[in-house]
C-alpha cells in the first residue's frame, strides 16, 4: 500500500516537532510536506529548527532535509498533501481562516488547535469515546460547500487524564453529576521556552490562562449527542477544575472526586470497567490505539508522572488510587502523556480514525 | 523579665532544628536545655546534628555547645526547664507514655506529634481558632492527677494552608457544609532523608501515607465545641483531601472548593472577611502571631511557595484566587509554611498562648 | 544625617528589583528617583512591575508609589539623585553613551552592566581587592571632562565564587600561575522570564553565551595595577573557566584547581590566609560588607548553594573542600550569591565605598 | 540458537533492574534466575521489588514470576545459569568472597562492584578500550585454579563520560599528559532511596564519596598495558577530578580540559578521530555496541543529559564544545547515560564481548 501524504502546518513549535517524530516509520502516513511561518519557509527542516528542536530524539531522517513551506501557502499543501495536522501557533481568529482555507482547497485539516473547538459543526474527537461525531463533516460539509476538505479538532490536553475513566463510566451504565478536580500540569503544555524555570524550581503556580474554562466546557462538547447534524452540549455533569503548573516535564495529573447521580458502583465494578474498557480505536486496531486505553494501578501511589507517562506508547491513561471520597461518591487520580496522547499523539489517532472510516486517503 | 527557660526534646530531628533556629532571640523563652535520642546524648548539639543540621542558617551560638540529653530522662528536664516543646521521633504509643511522663513531672509539653491529636483531653490548637479549648487542660489534669503538667499539641500542617480561611468565614456566620482540597506539599513535611530525590525530580507523587486522613479529622476536633471539659466534634462540614508530594523545598500549596449551608457571602464579602480577621494572638499581641493571619493577594497567579511562604515571619496564610466554583460555591488556593506555621512556629505560638494566658512560666 | 538621594536606573529587571529590595532601610542611601524604558515611564513602580516583580519579599513600602521615569531622561536623575546604580538593558553600544550622558550630568553612575567593564578608564571594582582603581577616577574625568560626574563597574557574578579567595592568596604572597575552573550558575543570572524549564527540569545546560570569556578576562582587569592613571592588565595568571547552568533558584559554585609559581602555601596557611583575610570595606566596616569576606567550611560536602548563598547578608564567598590536586596544587569549591554578591549587593558595596572615599554625597 | 543462561546477582537493587529491563528480548542472553539477599529469597520478583521497581517500564513478563534466591546459595546458580551478573550490595571484603565462589563454581562473573576493580588479575574492561585484558582471565585461573570460572569487572560509571572520548586520541597517536575535569552526576548513580530530594531541590552537592578517587585512579588500569599476565598502570596521564551531585535523573556530564605531551591535533583532527573511532564491539557488530561510541555535536549548548543520555541506546558518549583551553590545550563536554553505558548496560557488554570471545557460553 502506497501510504498516505501527511502535511504538518505549524511543523516547527512543540506540537509539530512532536508530530515529525511521532510519524516516523507510520505504517499508514508519510510525511510529504512541512509548513510553518513564513520566516521558516525557505529553510531545510534542521535549519528552521536548529537551536528550538525540543525533541529527546533526533529529526527523523525523512523530515531532515525537507524545504520548509509558508504555511499561508495553502496551494502548496493542496499539491503536496492528501490531507493536514494543523498546529500553527497564531491568533484563533486568523487560525479558523487559515484552517477553512485549507478544507475549502478539498484537505482534511487535523487541527490541534483550540480556535475551532466550539465551532459547531466540527467534531471535537476522542476516537474511543466519541467516533460518531464524525457525522458532522456532512453538516460541515454542506455549510461550507466543501468536498473533500473537513476540520476535525481535539480537546485540550488537561482533559485526557480524567475524561476517558469518566466516559468509561458513564457508558456503563453511571453517569455522574458532580466532579472536582485539581490537574498538576507539566511545562510542556506551554510550549518553548514557555514557562520560566524561575517559576518552576522550587516552586507551583496555581493558574494556567484559560485552562480551566476548558476543562469544564469541552467535555460538555465531547459527551454531546448528535441531533438532526448537530452536537447538543452534555450540561448533566457540573465540572469545577483546579489547575496548576508544577515542576514535570510531561504527563499531566488529575486528583478527582466524583459523585454519581442516581446509580453507583462499587469499587470493583468501576476497576471492571475500567479494565475492560475498549473503543473504537481498539476494534480497528488503530496504529496509534493503546490496547488498554485506561491502565488502572494497585500501587498505593500510582499513577506518576514519570514512571506512567509512558505507558503504552504514551496512549493509554493510567488511573489509580481510587477510594470513597467523604463528600461525594469516589476520588482517583488519573495521569496521560500531555504531548502525546494530549496533543501530536491524540492527533494522529484521529486522523487514522478518519482513515479508518474513509474520509482521508 | 527573666526569659522563661524552655527544653527541646527530639532536638536534633528537622522540627527541632526549626524550634532552636526559630526561638534564637525569642523575647519570652531560652533554649535552656536539648535532648534526644541516647545515641546523642553527651554530645554537644553541634555534635549531634553533625552532616544534619538542614537549617539555612548556622546553629545559633545559644545552642552550638549545649550537652544534648537523653529524652527518656524526664528528671534533667524537670530539673532544666519550665515548659518543653516536644518534636520526638517515636511510635506513638512511645511518644504518649513519654509526654504523659513529662506532664506527670510538672511541666507543660507543647507537642508537635500527632500521638495525643485525638486524646480526648488534650487540646488540638490553633490560636487564632480554638484558643478555648485551654479549658481541657483542667480536665487533663483532674483525670492525670496533674498539678502544674500539661499536654498541648498542635494540628498536622497540611491543614494550615485552608483551616484558619474556612474558620474565618464560619466564624463570620457562613457555615460550611462541603469541602474538596488537593495539596500539593513540600518536601520538608517528610523530615530528612524524607522523599527520594528520584520520587521528586521531574516527578509528583499522588500519596502520602496518613495525610488525607489527618487532613479530614482534625478539622473536627479544632472547630468542635467545648461541653462538659470535653471536645464535641464538629461533624457538620464534610472533607475531602487529595493529598500529594511535588518537588517544593518548603511551603504547602491547597487548592479548595466550598459549598455553604444556607447562606452564602459574596466575593467581597470573603475577602473582607478574611482581610479583617483577627484571633487571640493579634490581640494578644504574641510574638510570633502574624499581624495579619490570612493574607489575600488579587495576582492571577498567587499564592506560590517560593514567593508567599515566608509571608510574616511564615506566620500568615497567603490566600488567592477566590472564584466561583461550578460544584460547589466558591474555589479558593491557600499556601502556608509548612516547617514553620505548619511546625515549630505554630508550636511556639501554643506555647505563647499557654504563656499568656498564665498556663506556662 | 539626611541620606543621600540614590537612583536606580532599569528599575523594572531582575537586577533593578534587587537594588529596590537590598536598598530598603540602607542607613546611608535612600531610593529617591526609579527609572526604566519609556513604556514603564509614568507608572507607579507597583504598576510598573506587575506580573514581573520576582522578589521574595514585597515591594517594599518606600517604592511602591514611585512615579517611575523615562531613563533616556537625564535631567529627571539630576534634579531627584546624588547618584545612580544603573542596571538598564540594552545594547552594549547605548548603555555606554547612557552611562556617559549621566556622568557628563554630574551624577556618578555605580553600574552593573557589562558595557564599560574595559573601558580603559572606568574601574573594575571590587571593593576588598582593588579599591585603589578608584584612582582612575581622575583619568576618566579628565578624559571627558567630568566634572563631580564618574562610571563605576562591578564584574560578572561569576567570578565572585572564586576570585577573593584567589586574591586573598596572591596578596599573602603566593602568585597563581594557572587556574582551571568549572562553574554550576543558578538561573536567577539569566534575569526573567530567562532559561526555559524545559531546559532546566532533569537537565544541565553546559553553556552560558559570554560567560567564559567574562571569567577569563575580567580578572586580569581587577588584578591589574594602576600606572600612569592607566590599569595594566595582570597577565600572569592563566585562566580556563568551563561555564554551566544548572537547576538552581541563586547561588553560582565553582570548582577550582589553581597551580602556584615559584611558592607554595600548605593546606593549613591557605585555611588561615582565607580565614583572617580582610579588605578595605571591612577596615571602614561599610554596610554592606560582611565581616568576614571568605568563609571556610570544614564539613566534606560544603559549600551547597541552598545552604551556603545567604551567608553574612549573601556578601560573604563561602569555600571549602580544600584539598591537593593531582595536576596543580591545589582545588577547592568556592560559592557566592550572584544577584546579591555578585550583581546589586555588589553595586551597593562599591557605592559604600565611593562615598566613603568622598565621591558620592 | 539456544540462548545463553545468565543469572543476576543483586537482582532487587537499582543496577539488578536495570539488568532485568535491559537484557528483556536479548538476542544471546535470557534470565534464567534471579538472586538477591536472604529477605528476597523465595519471594517472586514482583513481590521482591514491590514498592522499589525504579524502571519507567514494567517488570519484563519473563520476570515477573521467577522466585528469587538466596545470593549466598551458589549451588542454586551453578545449576540454573552459565554465566552470572553480579550487583550485590555488601561489604567489599564480602563482595570479593562471594564472587570468588561463584568463579570457583565454574562460573563468569560479569560484575558491576567495585571491590574487585583493582585486583590485580581482574581486568577491568571496557570493551572499546581494552579488549585485550581479556589474558588476565589466564592468570586468574591459573592463580586460583579455576576452570571455567572467571570475575570481570567494569569501571565506575563517572568514568565513561570522558574515557572513550581521552582513549581515542591517545590511541590516534596523541598521549595526554594532565587532565583536570569536572562532573555533574545524576542522582540514579547513587541508587534509591539515594540522594535526598532536600539536596537536590534548587542544589548542587558538591562532594560524592570516593567518587573523585576513582576517577583519578581506574583509568591508570584500563588505560594500563599487559605485560607477564599482570596489568601495568599507566601513569603517564595525571588526572584530577571535582565530582558533583546535581538534579538530573540521569546522565553524567563531565567539563574537561586536556594537555597533551610532545604533540597535540588540531581541533579538526580531534573531531574526525571520534568520528571514526571503533573499537571491537563493533567490528564485532555485538548487540549493545553503539554503532558510533563517540558522538561529537555541533550545537554549542549540548550535549545535555536530558536530550543525549539516550544516544543509540544510552550506550554512546556524546560529547561537544570542543574548543581551546587557555591553560590546556583543549577542553570539552562530556556525557553519558550512567545506568546503561556506566553500569548494567556496560556490564551486558562486557558479557556480549565474552561470549564473542568464547569465555560464555
Amino acid at each position: 500500500m502506497e501510504k498516505i501524504r501527511a502535511g504538518i502546518i505549524g511543523a516547527t513549535g512543540m506540537v509539530g516537532q512532536n508530530y515529525v517524530r511521532l510519524l516516523r516509520d507510520h505504517p499508514w502516513f508519510r510525511i510529504s510536506y512541512l509548513a510553518a511561518s513564513p520566516r521558516s519557509a525557505g529553510k531545510t527542516y534542521t535549519e528552521a529548527t536548529a537551536g528550538r528542536w525540543q525533541m529527546e530524539e533526533e529529526i527523523p531522517a525523512e523530515a531532515r532535509n525537507l524545504i520548509v513551506g509558508d504555511a499561508n501557502d495553502v496551494e502548496a499543501s493542496r499539491k503536496n498533501c492528501d490531507f493536514v495536522f494543523s498546529s500553527v501557533e497564531m491568533d484563533k481568529e486568523l487560525v479558523r481562516e487559515l484552517e477553512n482555507k485549507y478544507a475549502a482547497a478539498g484537505l482534511p485539516v487535523v487541527s490541534n488547535n483550540s480556535a475551532n473547538r466550539h465551532t459547531p459543526d466540527v467534531p471535537m474527537l476522542i476516537p474511543e469515546i466519541n467516533p460518531d461525531h464524525t457525522s458532522l463533516f456532512e453538516t460541515q460539509r454542506k455549510n461550507h460547500g466543501w468536498d473533500k476538505g473537513l476540520i476535525v479538532v481535539k480537546p485540550n490536553c488537561s482533559l485526557q487524564s480524567y475524561i476517558t475513566p469518566v466516559y468509561a463510566l458513564i457508558q456503563a451504565g453511571y453517569p455522574i453529576s458532580q466532579m472536582i478536580l485539581t490537574t498538576m500540569q507539566a511545562v510542556s503544555g506551554a510550549g518553548y521556552p514557555g514557562v520560566a524555570s524561575l517559576d518552576m524550581i522550587d516552586n507551583v503556580v496555581p493558574f494556567i490562562g484559560g485552562e480551566e474554562e476548558k476543562s469544564e466546557r469541552e467535555p460538555q462538547k465531547i459527551l454531546g449527542k448528535i441531533e438532526n447534524g448537530q452536537v447538543v452540549y452534555d450540561q448533566s455533569m457540573k465540572i469545577s477544575a483546579h489547575c496548576n503548573r508544577v515542576p514535570v516535564i510531561d504527563g499531566h495529573t488529575a486528583c478527582v472526586s466524583i459523585g454519581f447521580g442516581s446509580k453507583k458502583p462499587s469499587i470493583d465494578e468501576i476497576k471492571a470497567i475500567w479494565r475492560e474498557f475498549k473503543g473504537v480505536p481498539q476494534e480497528l486496531d488503530l496504529p496509534f490505539a493503546p490496547r488498554q486505553p485506561i491502565i488502572y494501578r494497585e500501587e498505593k501511589d500510582r499513577p506518576q508522572p514519570r514512571k506512567d507517562r509512558d505507558a503504552d506508547k504514551a496512549m493509554a491513561v493510567s488511573v489509580g488510587r481510587l477510594r470513597e471520597c467523604h463528600v461525594f461518591d469516589y476520588r482517583f487520580v488519573g495521569l496521560s502523556h500531555n504531548t502525546v496522547r494530549g496533543a501530536a499523539g491524540g492527533g494522529i489517532l484521529n486522523a487514522e480514525l478518519l482513515k479508518a472510516k474513509g474520509f482521508i486517503g
